[in-house]
């Protein structure tokens, strides 16, 4: 019998959703569960991107250039620019999601056994593409305890090697909602150009900030690393769009782009229904964005009201994506994810939260901890803590 | 300044696009290029499909399962029985067009460094996802003097080696057009078995077969080689409806299946309109596929017998899809199909042709000979060989 490669074998699972068949025993036995693990939004899409599929008059759907339409990249350089990103149509790539985006930049930038430093809790899928490019992923610990800031560039430099090639980065962070400083940018940038190292940033919610004093800070917009920067973009949580499939990987690095595209053309295009849909919602409205940036606040606010007052909960406030981590008076929070799902529940309802040990590449950190979406409506998510506070009691009593 | 990767150096671009600057020459002077370099049909995409892509009531666009839906995958299933394919809804894993289901197929059968035999010439995007997954092509040639049948035995067992994974056939063939019969299939299904080799099938152009004599034999007919058989499949084609992206990984191999949806978890989902589409697709009619085939029939019919009036072109009567190669009166096809863009016109129209060495990875091979797809109406097809003829005797006269 042939054998599957070692690299499939070490592919890790999605930490998000191996609790998928406990959830489907839950849901079997009748109980409601609310679901505080997955990056799903239950906002609507904008009817315009939506329409725009409606209208569209299509005889033969053929494929489009492998960079994606001209007429949508055109449109998307104007719209960055309108938001203080100086990005040109030729500094972009349109992909199959911000996830194809982030294959072809560790593709293009890293061979077998390169290394790759990320601050860690991080996007679980990191681990995914990492192993997939056969790159060594070098984590640099981040705590709950300094709310997840930088470490100090000190802890960089440390695990810099003849093998790392670039650091990655998201901004705003899922899981920890954390947003970047300017001066913590800046450190970043200081570190790659001096050592010659890509800075790869997921700013897939550069949208989602909720301080009004708070400002993202691209890394389109430092100064002096136009070689080195690399941003990861998605029309996915934008515009509650995560079924189109469509983002793009962005850089003033020509080599770079040259290679990249390389990667694009073996794939032929990005998906066609999509693309139309994604330039149409170039148009939605800011009435949108300010409504839904004010419902996620809310939620947000909720979400975090809620926690602090169970007793032996810790959370660290996002600033920014819609997740947080959350450390909870438990030993193994995977066993009671699962306990949840298996064994418990309130009236009929339990919920679903995603341990955050799979956001770790180091074994034995953050046990105690889980990610929690703030993907639901407010109502629902008092509800569901109200749960977590019940459920930890009954656990805890066991 | 920071460096690309050698992975991305070793990049092959596409000999099919790299043309794509002569073609925008040959435009921006006046002239009309027919294009008989690339494989975007020109049939119209059922409207079945179209119809329910306008009709869907989408409010929120989201993720499907990483699977894709299963509505989809169950009529799926159902599709290939009543085709005389045992297919269950778990053989099937839908990714984004049959290009990702190559990936996928790669990245779970093989290491850096293992090897693919792949008899040679191939879809020439077979070399960049093997470059992409650091796995090396060990070519076993076919010849346009034996119209491409498969090599013998022997030549594929003198290749392979312990670092030998699978063997990879397009059947019917791009760009050759070959159909292997159901002896030459049961002949790799011999190796595969003794060798334990997976078989990964691409036949992404099962359909597209147009003598009355000859039938499909797909490797999942194949008995004794269910751990080893996998199908690569995608609507692209056979609905004409190739910017939909939306293909699938087939096979009956558990843990192949289990390690190639840890890869299609990393990417999150296929594309959600498009499955919308591939699902309604699966009703197209069967007087679409009747009048569709008939045309390709007759296009290639048109084709072969105008190429083998030029004297000095030799063509290997193609059986399947809608490519052909043709042998040239030339030395070097690439300096000529560059020729034909940038300093020739007839009338103030010219061609496009793919040189085939793109299709080879052994170097210096196929030279003199093109990929020409019959992807045009006939009389376009008619008014192209002319200019290629008129074009050859003008070439060879400089
Ligand atoms: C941080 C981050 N990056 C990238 C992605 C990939 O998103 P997509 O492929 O839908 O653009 C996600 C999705 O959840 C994400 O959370
Ligand atoms: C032989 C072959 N395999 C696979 C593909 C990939 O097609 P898609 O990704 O559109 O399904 C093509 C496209 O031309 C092809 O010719």
């Amino acid at each position: 019998m042939p054998k599957v490669s070692n690299k499939g074998k070490q592919m890790p699972e999605s930490p998000i959703r191996k609790l998928v068949p406990y959830a489907d025993i839950a849901k079997k036995k009748g109980n409601k569960v609310y679901h505080l693990n997955i990056g799903q939004p239950d906002i609507k899409t904008p009817e315009v991107a939506l329409n725009a599929v409606k209208n569209a008059d299509i005889k033969v759907l053929e494929y489009s250039h492998s960079a994606g339409f001209e007429s949508y990249r055109t449109k998307l350089s104007q719209y960055y620019k309108s938001h203080g990103l100086p990005i040109d149509v030729q500094d972009i790539i349109i992909t199959t999601g911000g996830s194809e985006a982030l294959l072809f930049a560790m593709g293009s930038t890293m061979d077998v056994d390169d290394e790759i430093i990320i601050p860690e809790p991080f996007y679980a899928n990191y681990n995914g593409f990492s192993t997939a490019s056969g790159v060594k992923v070098v984590p640099v610990i981040s705590t709950i305890d300094d709310g997840f800031a930088l470490p100090p560039i000190t802890a960089f430099e440390k695990l810099i090697t003849s093998k790392t090639k670039a650091i990655l980065i998201c901004n705003p962070g899922n899981p920890t909602g954390y947003l970047y400083s300017k001066e913590e940018i800046q450190q970043l940038a200081e570190i790659v150009k001096k050592h010659d190292l890509f800075l790869i940033a997921d700013e897939v919610y550069r949208e989602f900030i909720y301080d009004e004093n708070d400002k993202h800070y691209s890394v389109m917009n430092v100064p002096g690393i136009k070689e080195n920067a690399i941003m990861i973009d998605s029309v996915s949580k934008r515009y509650s769009m995560c079924g189109a499939r469509i983002g793009c990987i962005v850089s003033k690095n020509k080599e770079l782009m040259a290679t990249a595209m390389k990667f694009a053309q073996a794939r032929l295009s990005p998906p066609t229904f999509a693309q139309i849909a994604s330039e149409a919602a170039l148009e939605t409205p800011q009435s949108y964005f300010t409504e839904v940036i004010e419902e996620y606040k809310e939620r947000r606010d909720t979400l975090v009201s809620e926690l602090n007052k169970i007793e032996g909960v810790k959370v660290a406030t996002p600033k920014g994506a819609f997740y947080c981590i959350a450390q909870l008076p438990v030993k193994n929070a995977d066993d009671f994810a699962q306990w949840l799902l298996e064994s418990y529940d309130n009236n009929g309802e339990t919920v679903m939260i995603a341990p955050a040990a799979g956001f770790y590449s180091t074994p034995n950190v953050g046990l105690n901890e889980v990610r929690i979406a703030y993907v639901l409506k407010k109502e629902d998510l008092v509800r569901s803590v109200q749960i977590l506070k019940d459920a930890l009691r009954v656990y805890n009593a066991k």
